[in-house]
């Protein structure tokens, strides 16, 4: 019987499965607390309390245009978990207290090296960028292209580490491969800083319209529509309508519903930027650095 | 008779008068152009299209948590001037379009050097996030201390160059100080990064709840209230509802209405970051600058 | 009389005067070393050993290209103070210890604002990064362009810290101002920052010739000096060794004898980066910046 | 018969061949110089015209402190080629203009990739400044530690993309693998950017005396050593001489002779930034971004 409550759970309401474990190392006195089970989202125990995103209601004023991404978004609840029976088969740690901080950091080396993910969604900030640069008209000015340059770059490098992480992974005796902490760390510890760099550049090139833009209803109304067609016009042969949908899914991305996930999550999702400095301190070996350079600069092995 | 539109006006609606001027530098043939007025908000000729922002139907829910600031917040729209008549007295410009150029940069130096007003956004912000960092009821750790620390240097670098460039400030002939160009192009261009930085800080101390929190109706209603009061309290002597409070404050100036101002506006406002570029580049001065690198070198002043 | 040392003192053995003054606050019981007087250079009890800088013997070598900047550097040196005795008009503080705190203070928010200065040296690497770029003879590429506006960028951002310091200083009883210690600060920390970005950027735009050049014997040898005039002739109407000698400017001041000056005394003259930190901290009066966003969000005066 | 210059050779004079290549796209007419040729650095015809580095003289003073690193160094060269004849096998490409632009390509995957190679250098820099900081006598301040974690974050962050561009290499139909060309772009412009990051960083925990210590001379000198001894002893129980041979270590790095491998070859090295950004913007694949965006956006597939 398995009683308390999961924070910040993002898509748990579209997977089929929760699965708790601790999230913190466990004295031996702690073991009712060294429970990992799964639990199907339909069990009648569970209780989700939605959370609130930026712009939650705006998705249901009907429309396409403001909402930004019209087909998909995210979300997070917290999970009440009342009393729920898990059977023998769906239980993975059971008050063995000895396990738990491995079990915390295999899991955690993972879900930060899952974090390559934003790169995907900076592709598409990318790609809405420079969408929205062709539709404003302007010509392909050199700092306009040396911001796309430099928002792949930094998406790349996310990209890289998250690769990496998985190219130095090593296998353990059940088969399955656990990916190189340090560098699911570096990976993840990127996402924390680059998804805000590349947010900053998109609406830098997207410009204030992103941010002034009238509603979808008056775009469509007879009397005010034209008007808005007229002055919020770019590049000739585009509709002025594409153009203020890309400008909203910025908005949906970098201020939005899918900012939460975008921004936010990259933040703190699987730990807060704090924790993986934590975790790269401690797999930095600084000893053995130390040694390279005493070697180099003279000073017996044997010294302080 | 003044005819046509001004967009992304920030603030017109709670505005007695709007001005109108040119924004580029014209030729003799475009001088029906040339003009500068005053107008008032009430004229009949004028037409507010009202821009959207993120959370902006928030404010109609009722409830003062979830809205973040429930007193403040600000507003942008697409004014349309349709045949408007000025009179002689409120006409600052009429046709001279030698005087376009000199207008459109003393009044970007004017409106650059006012960016420093971000700086005091930022004042709140900073305050929020060390509130938040109170109310989780963590202990002062120093990456907390450093992150605060950072967010105050950033904004006080702002600060500084909008002081600076009154203090540098000439006399005109008129009476009145024009700021010096390249400082009140530095001070705008820092803003146009820094509060970037200061909101994903300010993200960073206030933990993942800023984007998971259930609604101020959740948390009110008899039912789910004292379960979110249990699992989302903080700091044993703070109110849940404080803690809540502070975290949709920063929700509000990182993605919600307020971001507009704090974030977007800060780009693109007075100019975008490509703006400044180009004034800064003008204002440089390179080659007195190369002639000091010249004497030191010593390469004869004559040469290329 | 004094006994001790002065470690790190810049520019000693141009000076006429050297004043020793407390370092940190002092306990009563420490009162023999609440000493502040003037000591003339010439002083017999003083001894200065002399710092050792990057390529200081390059300065002996005779000739004008190779050492960069054939006029001018700095020097570094630790001072020995020998039984020195002053003379009573010469002392200004003697035991005093509680006066020996608001006096490092006050010293510091001095000295710290004073950094304005590697500004002005900043403004030479600019136009030496600028002449190289022009006797390299490759055109006014667009992202060179904006190298140097970045440059000046940061660079004017120090300077406006600077002149913020002393425009918001506070004349004393005694008559003289002291700046404001935030600004004094904020300027400060920008200096252990920007000249390190400067210098790269420098050194991105002078090219790798500034790290791979031939000696200036080997430039003005009749056998080897025809080849190198040939193949490392930039712009046709530019002599080669002008280019030789603006790349070795920019040696001089990233990699040799002035990058001490500006980028190591950049760092830790008038204080590390932490000490400024600190300072910051203390400045940054977080409390009133906490009522401003509880005021915002709606939390009453009184609650904690 | 093969006559003209190779620029910038590093580490030349210590290997046993040279290969030439052309570095720019030939047309047909452009063919004669369309060579690529191994030629053995014994070859008669060829003459090493030894570049300057910075503190080159410090190393032939004798002593083994100063000098930093008393034992391994690089250097470059500009090589002459004079009529040296190559035999048919040593012959890789001649005259076919058609195969040089993606040799360039090819070549510079690798050239960048190989680049990784600066985050063993960074391991060095990181462990001196470690070990700086143990000799300094302060204890783990949390600042100081923060700084060796953000060192370790920016190096294997270095190392990632390179492990990522191997992995994500392709098997030429010859049977050797070409590394992922975006991926190594990455790589190597990471290295232009994080290294300074690292050497300011590494002085910053140095502390000032990195640049203000008297000579080894002087320390070794009866009169002057035990004063030296005294004033500069850091920690009681580690040598002085130790603490200085570090901190000469990091002089070595970051201001003499390896700062040339470790920052301007880093900078300049297989391309300089720009040829990097020119390389990312071909590979970014634009249009396919920008069709991810439209489709979330809600615009057909076949608009503009």
């Amino acid at each position: 019987m398995i009683r308390g409550a999961k924070a910040h759970q993002t898509g748990c309401l579209n997977s089929h499965w929760i699965i708790v474990m601790p999230t913190i190392r466990l004295r031996p006195e702690d073991k009712d607390y060294a429970i990992s089970a799964a639990i199907p989202v339909t069990d009648p125990g569970l209780t989700f309390i939605y959370g609130r995103q930026s712009c939650d209601t705006r998705a249901l004023e009907g429309g396409t245009i403001d909402v930004g991404n019209a087909n998909y978004s995210g979300q997070e609840a917290l999970i009440i978990i009342d009393d729920v029976f898990v059977p023998f088969e769906r239980i993975f740690l059971c008050g063995e207290t000895e396990f738990v901080s491995p079990l915390v950091e295999r899991f955690t080396a993972y879900h930060r090296r899952s974090y390559v993910c934003k790169s995907g969604v900076g592709d598409v900030l990318i790609g809405a960028a420079a969408t929205a640069v062709d539709y404003n008209g302007v010509p392909a000015a050199s700092h306009i292209r040396d911001k796309l340059v430099e928002m792949s770059h930094l998406n790349e490098t996310i990209y890289g580490a998250g690769i990496a992480a998985s190219h130095e992974s090593f296998e353990t005796s059940a088969g399955n491969f656990q990916p190189d902490d340090m560098l699911a760390n570096v990976c993840k510890h990127n996402v924390t800083r680059f998804p805000y760099d590349l947010a900053r550049m998109a609406e830098d090139l997207a410009g204030g319209l992103l941010a002034t833009c009238p509603s979808e209803k008056d775009f469509k109304s007879p009397e005010v529509g034209p008007i808005l067609e007229k002055y919020l016009k770019g590049r000739a042969d585009v509709p002025t309508e594409y153009r203020l949908r890309m400008l909203r899914l910025i908005e949906n991305m970098t201020h939005g519903r899918n900012s939460v996930g975008y921004l936010t999550e990259s933040l703190h999702g699987a730990g807060s930027p704090q924790a993986q400095r934590i975790q790269i301190a401690r797999q930095m070996d600084i000893e053995s650095k130390k040694k390279l350079a005493k070697r180099l600069a003279g000073i017996p092995e044997e010294e302080p």
